[in-house]
């Protein structure tokens, strides 16, 4: 873990589940001294005072980021580009801006085109951590620990910018990689945004079923763990899916290829290769799961 | 609850996570004097004679049943009609036979085959309840906890052997009910094997995905708990596709065609309809949630 100065004045825009907890570890390591939150509505602000993750809030982002050395923003992803936009002329020469949006070539373009000479200043980061919760009610200070965070820096960021950054995730407990923001696309609509849409649909298709209420109350655990990330948060997602819409598309076709080929050897009744499919499957998982755990 | 008297020989034809469980449940109500334990392996029978489990074991079905009151088949699904048949001449006459396979219609149909004039003392019964464990290793007498059994008789089922099973499962802490053959395996269709083919389906994706051990190794905890159900019994799984193969079909061809819907949704960029369908699905989800905990 490298030595790292705490941060004077963070402005953090948008006060949820993940920035209230970065905020959160960043305290319980004494990293950070006043904290500015801003949002759309008082209410969650409010929380979030309470809950001791802010000092001052204000539901305007210039006024959040004047004076701040580190603003985090972390809001939905289409958000972003706007929230940048609005603050540049507001922000410290010498500030260093980071977010922790699920998608990270969106959010480049998005600070190429809004900070002008800040954007060398700005740090791409995605925390490989969360739940299905949103606001400041659900923010708790050991989101990140034993978890991955991935930097997407680009040639021309300003490398001690990723260094603080970086710095600032392993002081909660996260270790941090670096890979192309294209790369993270990627990888991530595979393991992440792949499952939320099967999750979403499976859940839709089921409401619609004829016998809609006997079908849910039929179901068993299986079946709540399989859906939990259903309830995950519609405008996040929503977003998640417009700033990774190519990798996303590409990874539901390759799925819906997979799954038309099983449906195919379930009609057939193929009982050796659907047994292979299982087999295989269970496999690839557990030596996935003896990994995480070793 | 109704009043049931005890079993006095037990025949636990395949000794694994349902059949174990219950009998240890019926134990721990003081429901049955004697299990006699049958298993392909010695093996798995010495863990449940160990595990308190079983009494006496034995590899030979037919020796198994001989003098039991009641014949417990929790075998994988395409061994039920063979174990039926093999063991059909040593049945006592008034013996009543139970099974517990995840779809009944095939259950039904293989009954009637081999069990001749027993098959009116046959009750077919699903315990809506498991996990991706098997064997005598994995049973513990809290399965049926709090969860549902469906029961499918038939018309010409003794309705004293409905009683009987259905008392024995409301001892061990489940609540039955009954419907046909038909209906369950819809029903189960939906929330239960059709989960179990996306789940596998989708470990299956990943592991063909070029980078595939970078893939899994950013996969955070909702792709964990979203694919647990991959890591279930082949075998046992393969049989499910086999015996329910009309009605999975037709589950995931409905679930492939919302999947295509929303893949054609977020390929266009259509920010409305896709924060819809997850708002829906949210709410639809929750409110099944809740249901399940009033
Ligand atoms: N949840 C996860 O599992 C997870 C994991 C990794 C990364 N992420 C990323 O982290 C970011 C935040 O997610 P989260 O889970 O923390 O969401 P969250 O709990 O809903 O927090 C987002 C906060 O942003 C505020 N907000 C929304 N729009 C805003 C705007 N235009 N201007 C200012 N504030 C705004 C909201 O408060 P108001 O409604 O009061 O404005 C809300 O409290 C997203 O980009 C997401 O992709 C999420
Ligand atoms: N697991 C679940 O979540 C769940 C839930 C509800 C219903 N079910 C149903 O319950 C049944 C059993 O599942 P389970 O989870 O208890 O499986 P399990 O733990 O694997 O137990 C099945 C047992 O049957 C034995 N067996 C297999 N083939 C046999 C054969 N031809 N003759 C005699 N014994 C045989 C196996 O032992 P040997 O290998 O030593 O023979 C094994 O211990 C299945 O029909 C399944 O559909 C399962």
């Amino acid at each position: 873990m490298s030595t790292v100065g705490p941060v004077k004045r963070l402005a953090l825009i948008g006060v949820g589940l993940i920035g209230g907890s970065w905020v959160l570890g960043l305290r319980r390591a004494g990293l950070v001294s006043t904290v500015v939150g801003c949002g759309r509505s008082m209410a969650n602000l409010d929380t979030a005072r309470e809950r001791g993750i802010i000092d001052d809030a204000t539901t305007d982002p210039r006024e959040a980021v004047r004076g701040a050395d580190l603003v985090v923003v972390a809001v939905p992803l289409g958000a972003v580009g706007p929230v940048l936009a609005t603050v540049r002329d507001d922000l410290a020469p010498d500030a260093v801006i980071t977010d922790v949006g699920s998608a990270k070539a969106s959010v480049l373009a998005d600070a190429a085109e809004a900070l002008g000479e800040h954007s060398a200043r700005f740090v791409p980061g995605h925390p490989i951590a969360g739940n299905e919760k949103s606001g400041a009610a659900a923010a708790f200070p050991e989101l990140f620990d034993n978890r991955r965070v991935i930097l997407t820096p680009e040639d021309s960021t300003d490398t001690v910018a990723v260094e603080r950054v970086a710095g600032l995730w392993e002081a909660v407990g996260a270790s941090v990689a670096r890979m192309s923001a294209a790369h993270h696309d990627d990888v991530l609509a595979a393991t992440s945004h792949l499952p939320h849409m099967l999750a979403y649909s499976l859940v839709d298709t089921l409401s619609r079923w004829s016998d809609r209420d006997e079908v849910f109350a039929y179901a068993a655990g299986g079946f709540r763990d399989f859906t939990r990330i259903a309830s995950s948060d519609p405008e996040m997602w929503r977003d998640i899916c417009l700033a990774n819409r190519d990798a996303l598309v590409v990874a539901m076709d390759r799925y819906m290829a997979d799954l038309s080929e099983l449906r195919e050897q379930v009609r057939a009744g193929d009982a050796a290769a659907i047994e292979n499919l299982f087999r295989h499957a269970r496999e690839t998982r557990e030596r996935f799961m003896a990994t995480l755990e070793s």
